[in-house]
C-alpha cells in the first residue's frame, strides 16, 4: 500500500487554503515537576483564544523514543514516512548553505582533519579551526578540477564544508571515509555498487589534489568525506496533494528542503515572524498552501535559554492576528520536533499541534500547551497524519473508497 | 526499514542506568462499575510519590484485542516485534521448567493423551492425570534412545512434559500432531521441508517407542506433540541496545527468555520482590540495565485473588525505596500484559506504564493507576515502544537523520 498514491487519487483542488505554521523545535519540558514547559510559560493570548475553534493534539514525529534531525522532522511534517525515506547528509548540508543543488549532483559534507606523517587521522576535526581558517582553505581546495564534472567546494562552519559533483552517471553510494576514530588512516573511497564507480573514481583523484594542497596546512593538512547522497526523488508534494504550495522560510535548509519535494520557495527579505507573516499576506493569492518555517524557538532550545524560546513562542503569537486576518480554510500550528531548553537537544518528546478549522472537533478551550494537547480532540497522532488531516479540515480530500 | 536495525545505529553506551521493573499480569479491571482496579485498589505511597517526576502511559503489549502469551509480552517489552517474532511453544515450555535450550535444540511440548483400540484419541489429556503420574511416566519415556542425538524428556505439570533433541542438522517445522479433537487418531509426524526431515524420522521412531512404552499406563497410553520449535535466533538485546543488561527473575520461563536474547541471568536465592531488589543492589556496578521480573502478581491474577494480587503490588511498592536508592538514570515501571482478577485470565487492556526520569514531560502527580495513565504525558504506546523510550530518556539514543 502506497498511502501517498492513495492520498494523491483522493487530493481535490477546492481552493481551500492551508497555513502550516511551524515552529522548529517546539515541543518543550518543565524544568522542575510541578513547571510548565516553553510553550506553556509562554503569553499566547492569541493562540489560546484560538483553541475554542480548533482541535489539539500531540503528536510523534518519528516513532516513539526517536529524536528527529531536521531532515526526518521535515519530511514526516510533509507527509513522507521518515522511516522510509531519508535524505542524506551531504544533501542537508548542501541544502544548508544555500547551495542550488540538482537532481543528479552528488553531495558531499566534509571534515578537515589532521594527519600524522603515516597518514593516520590525529585529529578527526582539524583542531576545531575557525570558521575564517576554514574558509581559507576552501577557497584553495576551489582550484582542483575533474574531468567530465563540475566540482563546487563551499565553506559550511569551523572544520566542516561541502563538495559537490555535477555532471552525468554519477551515483552516490559510497560510505564515509571517515574511520570514526583516530590512530587509524581514512577509509579508502570505495563504490558499493557499480553505479558509484565513476563517482568513487572521481573523489579518489579529488581527495590525492585536496592532501596535495593542505599538505602545508596543519592542522587541516586533509579531511574525510561523509553522508555522500543524491536528491532522494521523492515525489512532488504539489501533485501528491493537489495543492499550489510555497514556502515562506528565512534558513537555506528549510528553502532548500522545500525545494527537494517541490514546492516553491518565496525570495524575500524577512526575518521576524511578523515580517515572514507579511511575505505570506503579500502571496496570499498565488498560493493554497504556505509552510512558514520559524528557527529561533530550536536555537533558542539548543542553547539551553528556556526565556528566549519563550519570547520567540511569544512573538510569534503577537504576529498571529496577520495570519488569521488572510482567514485561511486550516491553521495549523506545530513543530517539527521537540527542542527542550532543559536538554540543550533535539528531543523524542511528542509536539503539539493545534488545527484551526470550522470542521475541526472542537474541544474546550485551553491554554495552547503540551498539557491542553494530551486532552485534545486530534488525539496523539504522528507527523506523517498532519498532511492527510490538514487536506481534510480544507475540504481537500474526497472519501476513500465507495 | 527494520527498526531494530536503526535503533542499533542510534544506540550510544554513556553509562547511564536503567531499571525495568516488571508486575507479571499488572494491568486490572474493577470488578463492579464505579470502582478500583486491583493498582488502583493498592496502597502505593512510593509509586504514587514518584509519578511527580514521570511520564505515565498506557500500553498497548501486541495490538488492540490481543491477549498475550508470556512470550510476545516479554518479546515486545524487549523491543521486538510480537506480530512479526514468535518464540514458539515447545521452547517457551522448556524454558519454564528450566531446561538449558541451546541454539539448535529441538524443544516440543507433549500432552499425555488416551488411545482406543484403533489407535483413536479418545481423552486429549489423558483425563487430566495428576502430576505425580505425569512425572512418573516421563521417568519411563527417559529410557528411549535416539541414533545419533541426545534426548532429554521433562515433566511440567499433570498431563504435560517436554521433549528436547539435541544433535546436528534438525530442522523444526513440523506441524502439531494434536488433531485438536477426539475420535481420530493422531496426526502423523510430517517435515514440512527438507531441513525438518531428519527429525521427524527420528520423532517417528521415538513416538512408536513411546506407545510401546506406554502401552500399559492407561489412561495415558500415548501422547500428541505440540509446538515443535527452535531458539529463533533473535538478535542479541545488548547488542541492539549497545548495553549490559541482566535479568533478576524467580521463574524459570523469565530467566530462559532472558537468556533467548543473550541477556546475563543472574542467580540468586530471592523469592520476596524486596529479596530480589537486594540482588540488584549487589549487582548495580556489573550491568546498566536491570530486568526485575514480579511473577505473582500474575499468578493471583489468574487465581482470580483480586486481594493478593493487590497484596503483591503493596509489597513492590513498600520496597521500592530500595531500587529508587540506587538512583537509576531511568525507573521503567509496567506489566508483560493485564490479567485481571476478575477474569482469571491474560487479557488484552492496555497495561499502566510509569517512566520516571529528569528528562521525562512529568505530569501532574496522580496515583499511579490505569485513570491516572490514561491521562499521561507518554500517551497511548505500544510495548515495543518501551525500550526506545528507555533509552532515549537515559540519553542512550542519538539523532535520528541529519
Amino acid at each position: 500500500m502506497n498511502k501517498l498514491k492513495l492520498i494523491q487519487d483522493m487530493a481535490v483542488d477546492n481552493g481551500a487554503k492551508i497555513i502550516l505554521l511551524l515552529m522548529d523545535g517546539l515541543g518543550g519540558l518543565p524544568l522542575e515537576p510541578g513547571g510548565r514547559t516553553e510553550l506553556e510559560a509562554a503569553h499566547t493570548p492569541n493562540m489560546d483564544a484560538l483553541t475554542a475553534r480548533s482541535a489539539l493534539g500531540l503528536s510523534d514525529v518519528v516513532a516513539p523514543g526517536f529524536s528527529p534531525g531536521s531532515g526526518p522532522g521535515h519530511l514526516a511534517l510533509f507527509g513522507y514516512d521518515p522511516l522510509e525515506n531519508l535524505i542524506g547528509r551531504g544533501v542537508l548540508e548542501a541544502l544548508g548553505v544555500g547551495f542550488d543543488l540538482q537532481p543528479d549532483d552528488v553531495a558531499i559534507r566534509c571534515n578537515f582533519c589532521t594527519l600524522d606523517e603515516q597518514g593516520r587521522i590525529i585529529d578527526r576535526r582539524a583542531g576545531r579551526i575557525s570558521s575564517a581558517e576554514g574558509a581559507r582553505r576552501v577557497e584553495l581546495l576551489r582550484q582542483i578540477q575533474l574531468p567530465g564534472v563540475e566540482v563546487f567546494v563551499d565553506p559550511v562552519k569551523e572544520y566542516r564544508f561541502t563538495l559537490v559533483l555535477r555532471g552525468e552517471g554519477l551515483g552516490a553510494d559510497i560510505p564515509d571515509t571517515d574511520p570514526q576514530r583516530t590512530g587509524v588512516p581514512p577509509l579508502p573511497i570505495a563504490a558499493q555498487d557499480p553505479a558509484a564507480e565513476k563517482t568513487a573514481e572521481l573523489l579518489r583523484q579529488w581527495w590525492a589534489e585536496a592532501n596535495k594542497i593542505l599538505a602545508d596546512q596543519l592542522p587541516a593538512n586533509s579531511c574525510t568525506l561523509r553522508g555522500i547522497a543524491k536528491d532522494p526523488g521523492l515525489p512532488p508534494f504539489p501533485e501528491i496533494y493537489n495543492i499550489r504550495a510555497a514556502t515562506v522560510a528565512v534558513y537555506p535548509m528549510y528553502k532548500g528542503v522545500a525545494k527537494l519535494i517541490g514546492m516553491d520557495v518565496i525570495e524575500h527579505t524577512a526575518e521576524t515572524p511578523a515580517e515572514e507573516f507579511a511575505v505570506v499576506k503579500q502571496h496570499w493569492d498565488d498560493y493554497d498552501f504556505f509552510f512558514v518555517h520559524i528557527k529561533k524557538t530550536d536555537s533558542y532550545g539548543e542553547d539551553g535559554d528556556f526565556a528566549a524560546k519563550v519570547g520567540v513562542i511569544e512573538a510569534v503569537d503577537h504576529a498571529l492576528p496577520a495570519l488569521l486576518d488572510l482567514q485561511p480554510d486550516v491553521l495549523l500550528i506545530t513543530g517539527d520536533h521537540a527542542t527542550p531548553a532543559k536538554l540543550k537537544r533535539h528531543s523524542w518528546h511528542p509536539v503539539p499541534v493545534l488545527l484551526a478549522a470550522d470542521s475541526a472537533r472542537f474541544g474546550p478551550p485551553t491554554a495552547f500547551g503540551e498539557t491542553g494537547c494530551r486532552q485534545g480532540a486530534l488525539g496523539q497522532i504522528r507527523h506523517v497524519d498532519i498532511m492527510p488531516l490538514a487536506l481534510a479540515h480544507a475540504m481537500r480530500l474526497d472519501k476513500y473508497g465507495a
